[in-house]
C-alpha cells in the first residue's frame, strides 16, 4: 500500500518497473544532438498520411506498438494505457487509441503530460489495480502551431523567446515486476500562474509551476536535489530553466545536476530560439535519452519533473494569463 | 490493496466513501424535473462574468468550494482534485483550480469526465495516496455550441437527433472512511468507434462504447443487471439509449431498471430535441438526483457509466468519424 508523504507527494510501497521505453521522433529532432537515442526518425512530418494531425495520430500509435513489441508482451496484457497530447479533445490520442484495444484513461496536462502519465500508471499499479501498463503521450511541430499560434504555411515570425514545439512521441510500458528502473515516488503539482501572458515566452511562464513542485518535492521527501544524478524540468528552455535556479537559489542547489529537456532536444545550430516544448519533448528525452542512461548505470536516481502550460487561444484571447502545473517523478535503480 | 477483476474492471478493497455532492446548474436546467436536486441555479448563463468561458470556470470553482463547505473540510484537507471538462486544453478547469491551491491532476474524457474522475480517484484512496479526494466537472451550453457546432447567436436549426449540452458542473467529495455511499468497483472503457460521423447525433455515436463497457462489467463482475437498483448511462438521449437496449438485448436485460441521463435533465416541452448531453449531464444527475436517492436509501446499488465522444471540430472537418469512450463505476450503499 502506497502513502500520501507530506503536502503534494506520494511514494510507492512496491514500485512498478519501467520495462521498456520507445521514441519515434520528427526529421528536425533526427538531426539534433539525442539521435542516438531514439527509436525510430519519420523521413517527413506527414508519416504517409494526408495531415499533419493523422500523422500525429499514426506516431503515437505506432510507438506504442513499438514499445509493446520491445517489451515482449502483447496488447492484450496491458490492462490501462494512460495517455494524452496537446490537441484540442486530445484527438491525437483518441485516434491513437481507438485502434490499439486496450482499457484507456485520457490526460490533459499540456506538456506535463509524460510525468502525469508516469505518475498515474505507477500508483495504480501499487494499488493493484493493474500488472501492466503504457504511459504514452505525443506533439508534433506542425498540428501545435496552427493550433495554439498561427499556420506554419504563414512564416509569421517567431521572438527569440519562443520555444519549437517538438514532433515527437514517447511511450513507456511499465510492469508490476522486473527489473528495469522503479517508479518510486512522484509529486502532484498545483497550478501557479504569475501572470504572463505571452503565448510566444512558455519557458517565462511555466518556471514558477517547476519551482514550486521541485521544492514541494524536496520538502515532502527530505531528499535535497544532490540525491539525484540528474533532475530534468520538461520543457522550460533556456529563458525558464535559468529562472527556475533564480526562484529557487535561496533554498535548494540547482547549480550541479539541474538541466531542461528543452535544452537537450536540438542543437544550437539548429536555430529554435529559446529551446524544444511540446508533450513530446520531455517524452522522447525521458524515453530516449534518460531511459539508455539508467539501463547503462550512468545515472541511478533521475527526478523527471515535466511542465505544462494550461492556456487555450481562446483564454489568450480573452486576456487572462498562462496557468502553469509541473508533476515530479523519481526513477531510481537498485 | 484493490485488484484488477476480469479484462477491464477493477474492485476496491477498502471503498472509499463519497461524503458528499455539489451542484450548480444553468437557468434552463433549474426548470427542469430534477430541480429540487440541485444545490443552485445560476439566474443566467454568465453568473457575473464576461464571457461565458470565464462563467464555467466560476461555475466550477464555486461549485467545488460549496462541496468542501458541504463536506466540512477545508481546501488545505484535500489531497488531490481530478477534474476536467470540454473546452479546449480544460480551460474551464485550469482555470478554476487555479484559485483552489490542491494538487491537481487534469483529465480528458469528454462527457465520460464524472465516472472517469470517480474511478480514479476511488483507485488512488484504495491504494493509500489521499484520504480525501475531489473529483469534479463542468459544461456549458454556450461554450460546447461554439466551440464544436455554431455561435449559437447564429441561430443554427438544430436536427432532431441533437442534444442540448448541460450548463452545470458537479463535484464530489471522497472520503478514505465515512459513512456515505461506497465506490466499490468500476470498468475502465476502451475506445469504441461504428463509423459515425454526424456530431449532430452523439447519440449513436456514443451507444456502442456504452454498450461495450456495460457488458463488459456485467462479464468481468459476474453481476447482472437487476443487481442494481438503477444503471444510468451518461449522455446518450432518447436515440442512444434505446440503441443500448438494442445492441445488448441477446446478452443481458435493460429493460427494467436502466436509464440515461440525458433523459432526466429536461423535460420535453422544453424542446431540447434528443436529450441533454454534456460533461455536466452525468455529473449534476449522480450529484444531485443519484446521492440523493442513495442517502435517502431509496437506492442502494447504482452504476453510472458516463460516456464520451472523444472527437474534435478538426477531426470532424477531416472527415474521421467519432471514437466513444465509457467508464463505469459503481455506488453502494451497506
Amino acid at each position: 500500500m502506497g502513502k500520501k508523504m507530506g503536502l503534494q507527494s506520494v511514494v510507492m510501497d512496491n514500485p512498478p518497473s519501467l520495462i521498456t521505453g520507445s521514441t519515434i521522433v520528427g526529421p528536425m529532432e533526427g538531426l539534433g544532438p539525442l539521435r542516438e537515442y531514439y527509436d525510430s526518425v519519420l523521413p517527413d512530418d506527414l508519416f504517409g498520411e494526408e495531415s499533419w494531425e493523422k500523422a500525429e495520430a499514426k506516431m503515437l500509435r505506432e510507438n506504442v506498438k513499438s514499445a509493446l513489441k520491445k517489451a515482449n508482451l502483447t496488447m492484450e496484457q496491458i490492462d490501462i494505457i494512460l495517455a494524452g497530447d496537446l490537441l484540442n479533445q486530445l484527438i491525437s490520442t483518441n485516434f491513437a487509441v481507438r485502434e490499439l484495444d486496450i482499457p484507456f484513461l485520457g490526460l490533459y496536462g499540456a506538456c506535463s503530460t509524460m510525468s502525469e502519465s508516469l505518475l498515474i500508471a505507477a500508483m495504480l499499479m501499487d494499488g493493484g489495480f493493474a500488472n501492466y501498463t503504457v504511459a504514452a503521450v505525443s506533439s508534433h511541430h506542425n498540428t501545435a502551431e496552427r493550433q495554439y499560434r498561427f499556420p506554419t504555411e504563414q512564416g509569421v515570425q517567431r521572438p527569440p523567446s519562443s520555444q519549437w514545439t517538438v514532433t515527437g512521441s514517447g511511450a513507456s510500458v511499465l510492469g508490476k515486476t522486473g527489473s528495469g528502473p522503479r517508479i518510486t515516488c512522484g509529486t502532484i503539482g498545483r497550478v501557479v500562474d504569475l501572470g504572463v501572458k505571452d503565448p510566444n515566452d512558455m519557458g517565462s511562464a511555466m518556471a514558477p509551476a517547476a519551482a514550486d513542485t521541485l521544492m514541494a518535492h524536496f520538502r515532502d521527501t527530505g531528499r535535497q536535489p544532490a540525491y539525484y544524478d540528474v533532475i530534468l524540468t520538461g520543457d522550460l528552455g533556456l529563458l525558464g530553466h535559468r529562472l527556475v535556479q533564480e526562484m529557487t537559489r535561496d533554498f535548494y542547489d540547482l547549480t550541479e545536476n539541474y538541466g531542461d529537456c528543452g535544452c537537450l532536444v536540438y542543437s544550437e545550430g539548429q536555430d529554435v530560439h529559446a529551446g524544444a516544448s511540446g508533450c513530446g519533448c520531455a517524452a522522447v528525452v525521458f524515453n530516449g535519452y534518460l531511459l539508455s542512461m539508467l539501463s547503462a548505470g550512468k545515472y541511478r536516481r533521475v527526478l523527471l519533473a515535466a511542465t505544462g502550460a494550461l492556456h487555450s487561444p481562446t483564454s489568450y484571447q480573452q486576456k487572462e494569463s498562462i496557468p502553469c502545473i509541473c508533476h515530479a517523478v523519481a526513477i531510481e535503480r537498485g
